[in-house]
């Protein structure tokens, strides 16, 4: 279960707060870090953020950074990333170096930043022990499938343009695998620990009350699968014909997608000369993509409260189920 | 009139807002930048501080840089000026370095940043224009006198140990100087614009409503010049006899001290061992100096709100006129 916290105000800045948790464990993801998204969250759940994930580097993305940095500077409890387009490496250097580390020889965290180009990851490790004065190549690998997957989630990422590059994420649930109860009746066999063990797919041939049986009938038989849930952010991008065409096979199989509306079509132009969206225009890319929903955010600060409905109301006409995030109150 | 908002809670980052005008303008100081601190003013206050005045850069005092230079990055409207110890100007160039420039090209704003060491200021130019990648050296002048005169007040600045340089402010308000009343009536002349001439201190012989009269000699008789207001600003430093002597002579004249006052006097050597003060030892510089009011800022998170009284009554044994900043409620 995918559970996703939008951050921050409307003509604010936006982040996303993505958890995933099981049993076994949480995954926990920053989606952007804008002023005042990392600061609104309790301080235990900013410690336990696994990845921060930069869809680009511009203020209104990145200033919150200090918030979450230094809740995490010398964080050894879990491993320290940070992904971003190209060039992420280079500006978060500096962000880490901009504070006095007189104490820097008694830290020991150490931090790992990804830039995520369209064909290949690049990452860089830096430590709080020497001041973060470093820039340490840890290698680099194909950008060809999800850019890190936990026993909760997936996360891919997609190449948008912004004057530049700005990323697009998506976030997937692994496939869910459950007992088909109507199945097990069918069979006559009573439940237990075996149909975990069934479940995760180990032995041939597998104990069951009724004696051993071979394990992959079982399964066949017993087992369900369905994908897991999906949810996608996309942010400050040129949206034109190409790039609607692109996502739209991209966004396949997305629930919600979270998507910029920075302005109103009678403002097209400014749009595509910022290269953001129109709120009809993502609307329509969630229409023609067939994703569940629709949350629009990070509107213009152009607009006057008042017409922050106008954004609902000319998306809804491309894709009814557009909201704004839950939690958001259209007062100001 | 030095104007004084002390900004961020109790044992959360503290800063302070000065602001001194007259009828020819105003400025407008942010001594520190703590988070949560240039985030609570307004933002047509952040966009007139003239001058951000640093103690140092532990995270405590630098966390809400990005909301005070998001608004002011491009200004061009008044001179940008950050002053701090040595090595603020390394820093805030990895500051200023830590978004993604793209616009750069378009962009004019100009920064200066000053290094301010016990003997010598150095200033260091960055240009917005140039993505700030630069580190332009503009020249060093002896540190024997104010850092910086406005027409409003003066700052000087007194380098203290803090594991490190960190610095103490004092601002000053220029002499302030007056037409007596009575002298003026036992004169038998009225007032006028002419008094206005006599204040400003030009001509040898000036027009007054009785014809030509010497310039000096009315001076003498009609002029009371007394000293300007005058605050200091003492944090993160360590207070052990030499600095208390020291500061002693430092702080005379001075009508409000507002300083910090991490540890309990029980805790004295962790203050020793951390750099930083007791409650009880700053009232005592505070009493010895003379000061008029002290204000305690600053207090460190390890004692609980139901403890923060206590930083008071050890405070007023020492100098009774001890207080925290007006506008804290002390519930936490």
């Amino acid at each position: 279960m995918l559970h996703v916290t939008v951050l921050g105000r409307p003509a604010a800045d936006n982040a996303l707060l993505v958890s995933a948790e099981s049993g076994q464990g949480r995954t926990r993801l920053l989606l952007d870090c804008g002023a005042g998204t990392a600061e609104s969250l309790p301080l235990a759940t900013v410690q336990e953020v696994d990845h921060l994930l930069l869809s680009h580097l511009h203020m209104d993305h990145i200033s919150g950074f200090d918030a979450f940095f230094r809740v995490n500077f010398d964080r050894q409890t879990r491993e320290n990333h940070i992904w971003g387009p190209p060039g992420t490496a280079r500006i978060l250097h500096h962000r880490f170096q901009g504070f006095w580390w007189n104490h820097a020889p008694d830290l020991r965290g150490v931090w790992h930043v990804h830039d995520v180009g369209p064909g290949e990851i690049q990452t860089f490790l830096f430590r709080a022990e020497e001041a973060f004065a470093v820039m340490h190549s840890a290698g680099q690998r194909a950008q060809d499938g999800p850019l890190l997957s936990t026993p909760h989630l997936s996360v891919s990422a997609v190449t948008l343009a912004h004057h530049g590059a700005s990323l697009g994420y998506r976030v997937q649930e692994p496939e869910r695998v459950n007992i088909d109860p109507a199945a097990l009746r069918a069979l006559g066999l009573p439940g237990g620990p075996w149909l975990s063990a069934l479940k995760s797919g180990q032995p041939e041939l597998l104990d069951t009350p009724a004696g051993p049986r071979d394990a992959e009938q079982l399964r066949r038989t017993l087992l369900r699968r369905e994908p897991g849930q999906s949810v996608a952010y996309l942010t400050d991008f040129l949206l034109d014909d190409a790039a609607h065409t692109r996502l739209t096979s991209w966004l396949a199989g997305v629930e919600i997608l979270y998507a910029e509306a920075q302005y109103l079509p009678e403002d097209a132009d400014l749009a595509a000369r910022h290269h953001h969206t129109t709120a009809d225009r993502v609307a329509r890319l969630a229409a023609d993509s067939g994703v569940g929903a629709l949350r629009l955010l990070h509107l213009s600060r152009r607009y006057a409260p008042e017409r922050w409905p106008e954004f609902l109301t000319v998306a809804q006409e491309a894709f009814a189920a557009t909201a704004f995030p839950d939690d958001w109150t259209l007062s100001g």
